[in-house]
């Protein structure tokens, strides 16, 4: 294991939580591979590079998948590791919002519809966990 | 006018300086409706909410125009609007990177060619501007 | 409640009717300002002007939607709207047989299957309809 | 030559006139194949069906490809062949500026810079031809 | 049934066995015409043609679809159509993963997904043979 | 410089000869980490992977870029670098062909269009060489 995917792991792990745990798992009986790429070139080269945090590394990624409309499944993780690094909900629906204007009203309420979906699972998920 | 264009003027003269004037002049013999619906809507409407501030906009533009490569003409405008509200030239350079991510590795390269192409306008502007 | 949202409202109706209200109403909890925003631009705007009669619209709507292939919600609801403003099934297929040529066999495959949804819908209720 | 290649060059001389002789020449030394399915599937077969009147069908199209914005030489040879079927400079106008609700604002500005340098086009061939 | 559809329909079925004669009947009650355009051009025209064989178009189509991303039913049918034709199954993820180069990461992961389900249908398929 | 990159280096040379060379020197000056990315990402691992021949992997490629539409100069690059690996232009202009049948014929003229001015700067650097 080289130190370039040991370091993709570990901000994969800071930015999805189990989330990318999954995305990995689901490609060991298809693409070994890929997960590894998956790991070392946007995890462990891209997100660690320093001159922005990934709170806006994040808000980037969102606008792109909403207005790319073409990875729904990615667009739910990426709003996810969103709010794990420190986005407040309110702040992923401005993004998407602004999306109508780049990539019209539909690709705008898709991308609600995603969040909607997201948050509603981080509020089942938070209620939950003992509160101890 | 409309208390909502004359708002949407200010943010867009805020964001893009005499580039936003050329945008809504370019419109005048062909679509003045137009002219009005982009100053009211994106800049009147959503540029002005809060919960977001303008260099957080303008990084999920350049984000999302990079991402859809369909619009080589305003990505230039709004990297030229993302410096212009407070982004370094290295923070529009890790945001168009991180979009051969998301969008594959052509579309990062014609991002960062458009990104240089700004920047070298922007140096040559400096320079002529005469120190006083 | 602005004049232009009223418009926009009496529009989404004409065009949508009960489905534009459902539209509407899954914003109201997760984005009541896009709720607002879509009510205003597309219809209180675009969908109000003359020159161009609603058929036409809906007709260029779900063109649009079928070569981007990227919003298959969106686009029924436009097959719903334009079957309501007066186009015929056969017009309808006609727009998105016509879209193999721009967008591919498989956007126009896509756009047929979502039609024969939309239809196989409309069928449906209007036998539900009591006859008197 | 077949009969649906010779129905189909007919109905790209209605549509495009001259400009439909030019995309066929271009294609003789590089993919002669090409130029003759390219008469046969849209022209003679999709353009030649009954049931849409070839205006409605260049709206259709217009809309389509400022939509998509991929394609802006085949935009502008669409709206031209758009007013040549019978649609009014306005009408085209009303069309392009809908895409913004659709496939965002890039996409209609763009779609209105087309159509702009096509009206000038026609209204230039209008005035150098002698008035009898 | 003109030369042209029954050489069409012999390729299609050469290509996707029992898949493709499921698209054509999945048109038969919405656009029967279409089912014969999908037969014609694409079938009997393009994968009839000579200079490519048959595996080398269906490693394009997969990589096309794969990164277009809009048409993932389509995809799936063309990955069992690529087996078909003698791809083998690493042959078809090498394809896929390459995307990611194009289209980006997502387009690649989607991509894999489908092909995880295509041959996992196949191994099914196999196994309920009966041996003899 | 890593393994990696040599090897990717020395893959981009075999492939795109000095066009590879022009991609890398234009990002020196604007994001020379990216053309590291571009040399070990894109070429170190994908290229380098065995499973699918050179030939292969570039007719995927053009296949992607014609159907994506975003990137004609990239395109132009791959269209070069199929040549240098072996296709011939009867191969390059059947793939692009065929990619009308999945995203349009739009998209296959203008693929047609690139592979002309790439053949054509071929033929004039072959007659420019001093035959000895």
């Amino acid at each position: 294991m080289s130190e370039r995917f040991e370091r993709g792991l570990r901000k994969l792990k800071e930015i999805d939580g189990e989330q990318g745990d999954r995305v990995v798992a689901a490609l060991q009986d298809i693409a070994l591979d890929f997960a590894t790429y998956i790991v070392e070139f946007p995890f462990g080269d891209i997100y660690c590079r320093p001159g922005l945090d990934l709170k806006t590394r994040e808000i980037a990624t969102v606008a792109a998948l909403t207005a790319m409309g073409t990875a729904p499944a990615q667009l739910k993780v990426h709003i996810h590791g969103a709010l794990n690094v420190g986005c407040t909900q309110q702040e992923v629906i401005e993004i998407i919002m602004q999306m109508a204007v780049y990539a019209g009203f539909p690709a705008a309420l898709n991308g609600l519809a995603a969040a909607k979906e997201v948050f509603a699972d981080h509020k089942g998920r938070r209620k939950s966990t003992p509160e101890s």
